[in-house]
């Protein structure tokens, strides 16, 4: 067997069956238009598991999966310089009416790195295990289920709660699946299992593309900061009302909507500030806005960003009478582990790729695992920056690149983690 | 018989009466919260009508209903000077949990004023017709049925048209109401019937109230422009969508909200303009807005006046791309006569009654006459400016206010109409 050192240089995965696993697994809750609808727990996402329970099996991992129902498929290491576990980890559920690579491009890659190592007999410095996490997307909770299940910092009441628009919780879900909804807790695990966290990802977002640059090396990911805004008016005759006579709400919200904006891209050119619903009421077009509500969304991957944001719509708010502001979300932003991020890098390089920095404004397993675990995300550009859609869309060499940089990536740490 | 002269001058109207008449009235469809629910050809509206025609009777008026259910009660001058008939006019018909005065004032003050110069056998130049027009509040179409269908503005079309959500059309209703539909038409009758239109009613604004001003000479009915204006954007991921790399709808569309109300202070402090509905698509906390959809609405006494606010809105739409902007309706100004806005202030001022021109932002059977008959319109102050809800209101002097300029005016048009 082989010990992962710069020998391996010419390591590399198999793109073209890659490629034929997603779409194998793309089949599976396959829509009428290109996409996916494959919600955890459904019988499309039972299925699914199944698949990768088989393809791990035949690439001889050792297969088990927590009451959770996370799968995770281990690649035993003869000689392991520790007992910590190396994970690759993203998820097979997606939205309903989502696309065939949120997730699934993560796990395969997952999958496809540990036949490969295996094949070329090459030894990791630790014992490798492809997870599945479920319910990333939040068909029944805040999403992250799995992951946070896993590394302990899902709450108890969230595992019971009933979920939104009438979704049935996990637990009552898991029951009627057959499962054992008490052992849930049983798939936590301490943070000192695991040496460092893995995921690749497309993007999910235009930079990459935009730039045509292969591989992000993802920074954060970006926490969020979720407020209610009521601006307060009087409602009034829209005839009979002269100008000069109204406390028009719409008109007193309607210059934050442009400062927002401003102010987010003087904080930070990375963060970014929304409000993507807004509410008049009563709402009639012959009736002065008595009441202007709406919801303002920051994300960062520094929390101090989000906070001088928040200071500066305080501020505006405290300059007249009649703005309520309400914190409505919060997510913390998740860091990833700088040198991670050098290996990702140096990596990508080696493989004669280009490669940039970005922070990931969208939610993702590593985030469960990055406050407790080293933890890296590779992206991938994906067409027009689409997700969560049917048009949702990459390349076959967009999935060998990120398959490729994990690969090395892998061999790049294990090189520094040896004695 | 006296002839209306100089020496009616200490003629006035019964107080007490007009107000135990509208308080009788305001029992007919009333609510438990103090409003009245009447709207037209409910049953409500039936009593109304019947209440009315006692009440007319009672006076020695002739009453008859034509076929768009007006109801007209004439009081004949033995020796008119011309055939043309003085009209008094409003409606009795309210919207769902609307007030006790919006249009039973106007009537209520007609038949006071019909009694008063009966009793005091004063002879006015012309037949003089108090009529309650039908579903003036558009229960059933746009609004000022009856009025429109006396004067032949109705359109055909509007007879049979079905109601705003799933309300029958005003025939159909008539229909099931025994009445007639074919004889709509019959209630047509040529404005060259008619020597003037007066109407008293409450001002559903608050320029009255704050300004301590007893009597409004309403100078024109604004008329009314809306169009409805989209602004495209992208809709993208807010998470993952850079701010350099977005086209925010609502951030293009905002300063829209600002500029509006400066240019229609700037065009005529008189012209009013509202944005009161705005939606964003999708319309999600998380969704970067790919459109803004929103009705401008602008109402003004002259015509040139909104046709400049549009022309400026229409220019900053063209200074960008992706601006829509669709005319959705369109009521023309209705301008009231000069020569009874004078009257109006003088029988004002005769009583000892402060008294200022202002335009009606609100619609009126009044707007149905004025461009064929001269018409004028007293306004009374309402508490609050608030109309079209059960707290609208009143003081009894306000009412006898309205009543009596009414009265002093139409014996100044007398004098006037004398040979």
């Amino acid at each position: 067997m082989t010990i992962a050192t710069e020998t391996c240089e010419d390591l590399a995965i198999d793109a073209h069956r890659l490629w034929s696993d997603l779409m194998a697994l793309a089949d599976i809750g396959a829509d009428s238009v290109g996409g996916v609808t494959r919600p955890a727990l459904s019988p499309a996402d039972r299925q699914a598991r199944q698949f990768l329970v088989d393809r791990m099996r035949t690439a001889g991992l050792d297969v088990r999966i927590d009451a959770a129902l996370n799968v995770i498929g281990t690649s035993a290491t003869s000689h392991p310089v520790t007992q910590q576990r190396a994970i690759i980890g993203s998820h097979l559920d997606t939205v309903p009416g989502g696309g065939r690579f949120d997730g699934a491009l993560g796990v395969i890659c997952g999958l496809e790195c540990a036949r490969t190592l295996r094949e070329h007999g090459v030894a990791l410095p630790w014992n490798l295990e492809v997870i599945s996490f479920c319910d990333e997307e939040g068909a029944h909770h805040a999403g992250t289920f799995g992951s946070r299940a896993m590394i302990g910092s899902l709450r108890s009441d969230e595992i019971h709660q009933e979920g939104e628009q009438g979704r049935p919780s996990f637990v009552r879900h898991l029951q009627q699946a057959g499962g054992d909804p008490a052992g849930i807790a049983g798939a936590r695990r301490s943070a000192d299992e695991f040496a460092f966290f893995l995921e690749v990802h497309i993007e999910q977002g235009r930079v990459l593309e935009a730039e045509a640059v292969d591989i992000g090396a993802v920074t954060a990911i970006a926490g969020i900061e979720r407020v209610e805004v009521t601006v307060f008016g009087e409602a009034a005759h829209a005839g009979t009302t002269p100008m000069s006579m109204r406390q028009d709400a719409l008109v007193a919200a309607a210059p934050l909507f442009t400062l927002l904006p401003q102010w987010a891209a003087e904080q930070n050119p990375e963060m970014v500030a929304t409000i993507g619903r807004v509410a008049l009421s009563p709402g009639a077009v012959n009736v002065v806005p008595g009441q202007c509500r709406f919801i303002v969304e920051l994300r960062s991957r520094d929390a101090e960003d989000m906070r001088a944001v928040l200071e500066r719509l305080e501020g505006h708010a405290a300059g007249t009478t009649g703005w309520r502001i309400e914190p409505v979300y919060r997510k913390p932003p998740a860091a990833l582990s700088p040198r991670i991020q050098d290996s990702i890098q140096q990596a990508a390089r080696q493989e004669g790729l280009s490669v940039r920095s970005l922070p990931s404004g969208a939610g993702h397993d590593a985030a469960s695992f990055a406050p407790h675990v080293p933890s890296g995300m590779i992206f991938v550009p994906c067409r027009n920056g689409i997700s969560h859609r049917p048009e949702e869309s990459i390349t076959r060499q967009q999935a060998a690149n990120g398959c490729q940089v994990l690969l090395r990536t892998l061999l790049l740490l294990a090189q520094k983690a040896r004695p």
